[in-house]
């Protein structure tokens, strides 16, 4: 078969705020072959500058727009996935953008596959079953202490047994009040519950400052720490890694390819990786970075804070993978990522999830629900219309 | 002064081709203070998306436009520009296009200060004077080596010292013919010229193929190697410096942040940094850069591959580095990189050139020149236009 066409939505909350929650947009990826299948994916981050580079005119050979090494071209099984990748990689190697644009498509592409099969995506990634997760809770810390420890009470009521906090005012006052945030949390969660930290870059690269940190994270149990420093920052990663006793050092959310990924191991000795499949240039890159992973003993772990989409796009990479156990659950999701798939991954009577069992990725897109979301975009150049919203109506529904 | 507006022009040839040609469009950016000081930069790089980055709807408190980190910002001095840019790599983390565009602002806000000062940007930077540099021609290789054999010839003629060939069929079909090319480099340019060369990242990352080649490189008295693999493939880089004799290995370009730069000299073991302003984040982050290359040992040479402004802008960060003499010239540029700018930086009796003496980037951009080829761009997100491109004509050229 052939890819037909390839469809963007950019659904948002009607108030996007400042806060680091992922899950206010999304742009949805809509994948059609010429015999009729269709596949869907979800990009992380920008949506109008994802779709911008999907349709822009190339500037030169090496920058041109992702449409150019996609639309058209064969999709008979995964070597089509892996050499259109290779034509993105190349014909738009100048174009920053066109990784987090290729992520959605790439991700379509293997549901697409999976659904024209009838099986799982885990499985033509080679897994043989897809293994439980748990899934911790990714929330937000609280403006106080006093708010972690209420937010770390609500959620252990709803039954996680592995929560992070991050963001909001860590990093950004002394290590004093970080610490009692720390100690909040831990009182939440009690002792015997997983309690994981997100520094969102917040120390750039600054080690000292990491560091001052690793009594408090340490004398709460803190399983790691994540993202202390910027994306590339692997000197910083391996020096405080270094300085740390008990508490690990995870990172990867950044990645936008696979060598940054696999370089994060190598020079930045974390000990947890964490991937969106929405950034780093989809499933299948992910999938060879999750083998690096585990032959360098380092645990796999999705990165996600949007929709179950997304959710099971990531959970993909490492589905098979027994004993990289833990995975992000986006715990407070804005109603719009909720209401993008009609089915949901939810926790068992063991609190465990996995990505399902069903073709594809086994979630349904719910076009009808988030058409209230649905933003109208048009992009022209010299009077000419490069892209234009589908129309939400019967026509998009059908 | 506060900076009052940013605005951005996109120019581009009525045929833009599949060259690996650089020169085929731009981005310039004209950004304005409250009290009446222009400054000019130039993004590389696709100048829809770059443009989309700055004006689209935030995603959330880390994923914003860049404009929202730039406009009405006090901009009072060097340290200014530098609090900018944390703002931009702050506020917009998760918007991949985002160094593109804040490159060329980056670019202007210098030139901006340095024209209000009335000194050159080189000398903000902590310089004490403008060193001459040697330029190298940046040529592709011909479809043949007889064609590259006569791009060479005419080139000698023009007077060059030093040529780069990269690109066009270089590394696409085995090593034997790409001996052929330079063996015919080699003979066009006699033995006393500076021979380099070009991989554009076409082994990805096998080292393998790429030594194949070092036999022909190094008898060829090739003074680098360029980009043999992707931008971040750092042990491949390493690898494969650990295997030449004689030639070196240089990259750089591709870095889009400071710490890509850093880690490619940390970890790549190149001789040459090669830096482009309109990339990197603009002048600052490549003045840091080029202060790590010195201190380790690395020559840094800048990346250009478009317009005089933006030769301007990527001599400045090692302008005062004497021994570091070496810079990209590009020596077949489309016309409208000539036109951009009114002054251009021509060769002097030694064949050389240097930073400019005058206020700021020393180059007067020439709107009037480039108005047939520019480019009228609309953005609108739910009727809302968000971006519209200034409209030439009087006003415009005001």
């Amino acid at each position: 078969m052939r890819i037909d066409s390839v469809d963007f939505f950019y659904a948002s909350m009607p108030d996007v705020t400042l806060e680091a929650d992922g899950s206010q947009d999304a742009l949805l990826v809509r994948v059609t072959t010429d015999d009729g299948h269709v596949g869907w994916g979800e990009c992380e981050a920008s949506p109008l500058v994802s779709v911008a580079a999907f349709v822009t005119p190339r500037s030169h050979g090496v920058c041109q727009p992702v449409s150019a090494s996609v639309l058209g071209e064969r999709l008979d099984g995964p070597t089509d996935i892996a050499r259109i990748a290779s034509l993105v990689e190349r014909n738009s190697m100048d174009l920053l953008q066109a990784p987090h644009t290729f992520s959605g498509i790439e991700i379509a592409l293997w549901d697409l596959l999976g659904r024209a099969r009838e099986v799982p995506v885990w499985s033509l990634l080679g897994y043989e079953r897809s293994e439980p997760k748990l899934p911790y809770a990714s929330m937000l810390f609280g403006a106080t202490p006093a708010e972690t420890f209420e937010r770390g009470t609500a959620v252990v009521a709803r039954g996680f047994r592995a929560v992070k906090f991050g963001w909001g005012p860590f990093g950004t006052a002394g290590a004093g009040i970080d610490a009692e945030h720390l100690d909040a949390a831990r009182a939440a969660l009690g002792p015997d519950r997983h309690l994981l930290v997100d520094a969102g870059q917040i120390w750039n690269r600054d080690v000292d400052a990491a560091a001052e940190r690793l009594d408090a994270l340490e004398r709460n149990g803190v399983t790691w720490l994540e993202e202390p420093f910027g994306a590339s920052e692997y000197d910083a990663y391996a020096d405080l890694a270094a300085r740390a006793a008990t508490v690990r050092i995870a990172g990867g959310e950044g990645a936008h390819e696979e060598a940054m990924a696999r370089n994060l191991i190598r020079f930045g000795g974390v000990g947890f990786l964490q991937i969106d499949t929405g950034r780093i240039g989809g499933i299948g890159p992910a999938k060879r970075v999750a083998d690096v992973a585990v032959a360098s003993g380092v645990t796999y772990v999705n990165h996600t804070f949007t929709s179950h989409l997304a959710l099971s796009a990531s959970l993909q990479p490492y589905a098979g993978l027994a004993e990289h156990r833990i995975c992000e659950y986006p715990a407070d999701p804005k109603q719009l990522a909720v209401d993008i798939t009609r089915n949901h991954l939810l926790p068992d009577a063991n609190g465990e999830i996995a990505a399902p069992d069903s073709p594809g990725l086994g979630m349904e897109v719910d076009l009808a629900a988030i058409e209230p979301y649905l933003r109208t975009v048009e992009l022209t150049v010299d009077g000419e219309t490069l892209y234009s919203s589908p129309q939400p109506g019967p026509v998009l529904l059908a």
